[in-house]
């Protein structure tokens, strides 16, 4: 098979459907959703033997746990799969929804409709899960999918895409409104993210590595998600009995996920006070610290950070701590440092509140709230396809709103211009 | 003077000028346009000798008449840039808006809070007054900017440069906010449209071999205008008369324009009544019509439309015509050739109205209005820095607000996830 022609073909069928898709309404696309879940349900025995393959294929490759964890499907993750497709059946349907209609001085009446993106490519790695997660987000927002799991997951994916068809065609949406790539070529994401024609957006999902290379490669616009190197800044004026509860909570509350706090920052003038206090809560959960000489003058048991430890992503039990003059070095040190995602302040000042919010350049900027919030969860958006460190199109969580665009319309009477 | 060394440089201070702008209030970003709206107006005789230069150098390397006009300032060009200047300065100040606050159920309050992108680059062609319109454009929307005008402007360029540096040093703000590339070297072109770390969005102004060629070679995110190529679809269910007004307006009312009709659509069934009518409109204005063999049997005297010609954004007085058989061959023949740019039915019919709305996938889509209206100023955004043809970020006229991002804003008093 010539990749090249097979992803065109793939790209073109896209094409076409996601006009279908595009004028589907919203029953129809839930009705859908809840038809995959039920074709899941069914072939639960089929899904769990084209595991084990992979499964075994991966223990023959000698794939670490990790991985090996992340591949498998059991009884309870076909479970939450079906769940996630009721619960992406609930949400609101975003294509259709027209805003800030109102008439200008031509008379014509113009509004902004929002409208889904077209076709979105997704490239994710070994867990089989993201196949029914991406198809469903893609199809309830009214998009076509293009859907390249992980090579180690290719029997699960095939097994759960004959599940997604099935569901399309119970409802009578054609089958290519969603489709698994049925190769574990390389090639086929070379291609996928060059074709221009055939893909309105691309979506990975994995490791920073893994985006990087595709953002390097793409034509197509690509919603990234890098790394989560989140900071916490306890003010001087902070209510430090909040600052302790944040600063634990946000590192200590799960370790690797991107929205954990991975550099702590404080204000010289309560460094005293705050420091034994998290000290011994770090200690006690096992979190290793590594600090800035000033902060080893608090804390002479700590090591030493380096340069490379500010900008470091560990989503590991690993922090470090800087010891800042004020709020200018705090803000001064995430703009310089940070990987755009999430900081938050804790302070009970207002102006520095305010500052803190305006001047620090992340995706999600908080006062007195532990950075775990940042996801699309806890925002109220139902669902999450990612989270966005880019600036353009959409920042930070994703939702099926990310998945949209906004077409102007305009409603005339035989208005010309003149 | 390496090229790299000197455009790593310039977006260096692009980025740090960017955070000052950031911060920066409305009234310093206003008074910062009125004070270079006063540099422009007290460097009259500079720039006219500045571009008086260009002028020489385009006729002894003989640029066309259509360029040397572009190229040309003069007393009246100076008049408008000024007034640019202070109908920017009246303009609302997007930066800082926040929408959709409300509390979650941790507790938090969430709101999206609408942010500058941070660096913006500016390719553009001949005409140096972009120089200002794209200046101050960014300014407002508190935006650094890097503009780099075509090379037979630069003399203008630089002598305006001049007047932005000292209008943004009267009002304390750093003359990097602005910066003209003060250098010809087509290289320079391809380290902004690269340069990442120091740019967030190209916005390209010119012809469409410009505009392919920049994105072509990207990594920058680029908002694209590409083409017109618009469609106005006269149903079996017009009204004749709005029919007749609406596709004389939407080619002949200016011709030059992308939002102008290159391609027109009639029902079969009433092109034996609409047809004569704007046959003798466009003959008397002077209009070339090229019609399908079916448009040909009603007007035996126009020429035969061929492939090149459904696909063509002539930007003149020629017209393409085709007959079809009804809304669902007009929709199906303007998603397959058109530019996505802007489409017009014309029907008095609610379902069908309805239905080209939701299935025509162009940044602005009509009913009973002529495609004329597509345009930032018609619109009501006060301003454009272009039109965008793309999905992603901004579709459509972009206004101020085209140039700005949302970041999640958090409110908590002390609230940690559970």
């Amino acid at each position: 098979m010539d990749i090249k022609v097979y992803m065109h073909s793939v790209g073109l069928a896209a094409r076409e459907s996601s006009r279908v898709l595009a004028r589907a309404g919203s029953v129809i696309k839930n009705n859908a959703l809840l038809a995959i879940a039920d074709a899941v349900n069914d072939d639960r025995a089929e899904l769990l033997v084209a595991n084990a393959m992979d499964m075994d294929n991966g223990r023959i490759k000698g794939l670490d746990a990790a991985l090996m964890d992340r591949l498998e499907l059991n009884e309870e993750r076909i479970d939450s799969m079906i769940e996630g497709l009721h619960q992406v059946a609930q949400l609101q349907d975003p294509v259709g929804e027209i805003t800030d209609m109102g008439y200008r001085p031509s008379g014509i009446k113009l509004g902004q409709m929002r409208v889904p993106l077209g076709v979105v490519g997704i490239i994710y790695e070994s867990r089989p899960n993201v196949t029914i997660d991406a198809a469903s987000l893609c199809l309830k927002s009214g998009n076509a999918a293009i859907l390249r799991g992980g090579s180690e997951a290719i029997n699960s994916n095939r097994a759960i895409a004959t599940c997604i068809s099935q569901g399309l065609e119970a409802v009578g949406l054609p089958k290519t409104a969603v489709q698994v790539v049925n190769t574990t070529d390389r090639d086929a994401v070379g291609e996928l993210i060059t074709m221009t024609d055939h893909v309105d957006v691309i979506v990975p999902r994995g490791g920073k590595s893994l985006i990087e290379r595709i953002s390097a490669d793409a034509r197509v616009p690509v919603i990234k998600h890098l790394d989560g190197n989140c900071h916490v800044y306890i003010d001087d004026r902070a209510d430090l009995k909040k600052a302790v509860a944040i600063a634990d909570n946000a590192k200590t509350h799960r370790y690797g996920v991107c929205n954990a706090m991975e550099s702590l920052l404080i204000a010289d003038s309560v460094a005293a006070k705050v420091l034994p206090e998290l000290n011994k809560i770090y200690t006690e959960k096992g979190v290793e610290m590594r600090g800035c000489e000033k902060a080893r003058t608090y804390l002479d048991s700590i090591l030493t950070a380096t340069e490379e430890d500010w900008a470091e992503e560990y989503l590991a039990p690993i922090l470090s701590i800087k010891i800042v003059a004020g709020i200018d070095e705090a803000i001064e040190h995430i703009n310089y440092y940070s990987s755009q995602h999430t900081e938050s302040i804790v302070t009970e000042d207002f102006n520095r509140g305010r500052r803190f919010i305006a001047e620090v350049d992340s995706s999600s900027v908080m006062i007195n709230a532990s950075t775990r919030f940042a996801d699309g969860f806890e925002y109220g958006l139902g669902a999450e396809i990612g989270i966005s460190t880019d600036k353009i199109h959409a920042r930070g969580p994703v939702g099926l709103e990310g998945l949209t665009s906004q077409k102007w319309v305009v409603f005339g009477d035989g208005q010309i211009r003149q």
